[in-house]
């Protein structure tokens, strides 16, 4: 192992999510100089952070210190940071603790956060799902519902306590609808004296047509299917016109609500706008072919953070396998121009689509092959868990699965303290 | 199962710590309605605390949901809730949100937090390990500590940034001293490419002659050959004048470190005090030989709360053993009381004292036998994990800790946001 020669091109990597991640592997042992920037000191397994919010796994089952991951690369360097403005006509990005940071090339791979369409002040009252923090949060907010409900003797507060909505039907609102409802039916069974968690209801509002709009009808109507078998009530084509502490509106209706969850919208990462590029509506740079940003060649954008549009105009999901394979390409191109090769058009490889209902249940479309039930269930869970990064996390998720598989335990239901957060519940 | 008579007695418990858990269980399914009543909706097993501050443990493979502990117990409720005040002359606990709840029995078993010494200013800069939320804390500020040595340019703030002090010689900071130099000199090894993480500093500041003063001078002298063997400096016979964002005074002397963490001083929680008892010095309660409060023989106090003498009028360690000890002594002793019989004496069984020092190195006295090195590692660990509530948090808790020994990995090193906290780093 040598440390990279001081007088190598210096590429700089923004975000640790994973793109960031992909692209660094990449470089591993190259001729040039890798910096990654990240504000957390953790890579973040983001398929399973519903897992987290619904205590079935631990923040440190998902997540592995970048460090850790590198600690071999000699020539990657780990910062803890947060990039606050890409000046691209100085090859300089600005830090929030007011240093900077040059670079020869630039990859930014800063993902996406949830947005509320113009009405920011929903947040408060119904949080959205991108953080470790998010997940414990939501945990709280949940676990402090049931545990209020016990202690209310008022019949209609006691009920508002026990109605949890998710505004949004894509994946993450499915799987955590799912989840939510078995820890009423069954986790929290027998536990409680004075309420029946099993009498909580539990609503998915969908202002599109229907849920899971990425899958096929087939799937979709099985995913319906598990869901009306855990009693969830799902909403489609049902737009929130108003949420606030006591629930939401849609419309002239009105459902009380202590716990809203919120996984709507996405956003691309605020730190983009900066490249002066153009951008579409979601927020994200409008990418060349190669994923350069229009008149900076030495400048990337991968991920969430990237509009890259298909051969019909739509751009690509802001899923994981888009955002590996774009950072590698990134990565390659870079590599390649260093050795003198002209820039390649990324050509993205479908690799379908999957969502989790609840235990032993998921629907997964990989375009060759359809599949719903229990067999859908374990090639998830087999995916994910072979995908995690690091002996220890795969042994401990692999576990902790079995045990909530078999007893329906969920033992990481701890009620901790988040009041740094400014949506306090 | 059936649910307590509502003419039964109504018996109270205060706290789900050792003592409120095993009084809890002598009650489950005898003709008694129980309370128990608690800040956290979880049980926490804190002789584990250091391993989750030093990010070996994940919170929830050391904490238990207290409902699901007692979950088969019908006649056990669980309530999430703060007591402010106890009203002995009325039978009556007060709680923070105004509620109140009557009892005919009351057990108090809330515990002790750490204390300063009339120095609470020293708090913010120098956190205690009490609970999870301190847990979290602290392993954020070794973390980040290594983080901003890692870019920081002046020698001088990067050493101060390194360095790490532990105030208080006792089992906690002996154990958090030899994991912190683990992670030092072997986790952390090729991770930094600016700083050489095993250069970190780590001081044990005891201000009595000796550390591990409850043990035999044999075991002491052990543990200083383990810690010296792990390059902790031992400081004995100093005691801590100072505490600032700095670092420590020592008299004239002055120690610049960046981390510095309490384990020198605990008192009893401060609800005991509206009891109107006698308290000794630690604030803990003088109770009878039945361990009951003077004046009022339907109030118990157990544990870390209470002060009870033994023959030679010094207090019961502040150990697990002896609040379940107790615990079980005056939950029997109200059974007891309803079925007509005297009250009697608590008597305890001492079981010894172990402290871990490092990886494969612990010391132990049972009284009958003493012994110190890997026999007493395994031995701790072996009672230490059987004690553990639930099988998962055995089964996880032991492949992690099979990971961290062979491989000196620990992977739950994850600054999250702890912002609410008013000492925030």
């Amino acid at each position: 192992m040598v440390q990279s020669n001081p007088v190598d091109p210096q590429v700089l990597i923004l975000g640790s999510g994973f793109g960031g991640l992909e692209a660094g592997k990449v470089f591993r042992g190259k001729p040039v100089g890798v910096t990654i920037l990240d504000r957390h000191n953790y890579h973040l397994f983001q398929p399973l952070l519903y897992q987290v919010a619904t205590a079935t796994l631990s923040p440190g089952d998902i997540a592995s210190p970048i460090r850790w991951i590198f600690r071999r690369a000699a020539n990657v360097r780990v910062l803890l940071g947060e990039a606050t403005a890409i000046d691209a006509a100085n090859h300089r990005v600005q830090l929030a603790d007011g240093a900077a940071l040059d670079y020869d090339f630039l990859i930014v791979a800063t993902g996406a956060s949830h947005t509320y369409f113009g009405h920011d002040d929903w947040g408060q009252h119904a949080p959205g799902l991108k953080t470790l923090e998010d997940a414990l949060h939501i945990r709280r907010r949940i676990l402090l519902a049931f545990e209020r409900a016990e202690r209310e003797s008022d019949p209609a507060t006691r009920q508002e306590l026990l109605t949890f909505v998710l505004v949004g039907g894509g994946p993450t609102g499915v799987e955590l609808a799912g989840t939510l409802a078995e820890i009423a039916r069954h986790t929290l069974r027998h536990e409680f004296r004075s309420i029946d968690p099993s009498q909580a209801r539990i609503i998915v509002i969908e202002a599109g047509p229907t849920i899971l709009s990425a899958f096929p009808e087939g799937l979709r109507d099985a995913a319906r299917a598990s869901l009306r078998r855990l009693r969830v009530e799902v909403r489609e084509g049902a737009a929130v016109t108003g949420v606030d502490a006591g629930g939401v509106t849609l419309g002239a209706e009105r459902i009380a609500a202590a716990t809203v969850l919120w996984t709507a919208g996405v956003a691309a990462s605020p730190l983009v706008r900066s490249l002066g590029a153009p951008l579409d509506r979601a927020g994200r740079v409008l990418v060349q072919p190669d994923l350069s940003v229009p008149g900076y060649p030495e400048v990337f954008v991968v991920g969430d953070a990237a509009a890259y549009l298909d051969d019909n105009g739509k751009a690509l999901p802001g899923v994981a396998h888009v955002a590996m394979q774009q950072a590698t390409h990134a990565a390659r191109g870079i590599l390649g121009r260093l050795n003198g090769s002209p820039s390649k058009t990324f050509v993205y490889r479908g690799l379908g689509n999957m969502a989790i209902v609840g235990r032993g249940s998921a629907v997964a479309d990989l375009g060759w092959v359809r599949f719903s039930g229990i067999t859908a269930w374990f090639s998830w869970l087999f995916l994910h868990i072979v995908q995690l990064i690091g002996f220890r996390n795969r042994l401990l998720v692999l576990v902790q699965w079995a045990v909530a598989f078999v007893t329906f335990q969920r033992s990481v239901r701890l009620i901790t303290n988040d009041e740094g957060r400014s949506d306090r519940s």
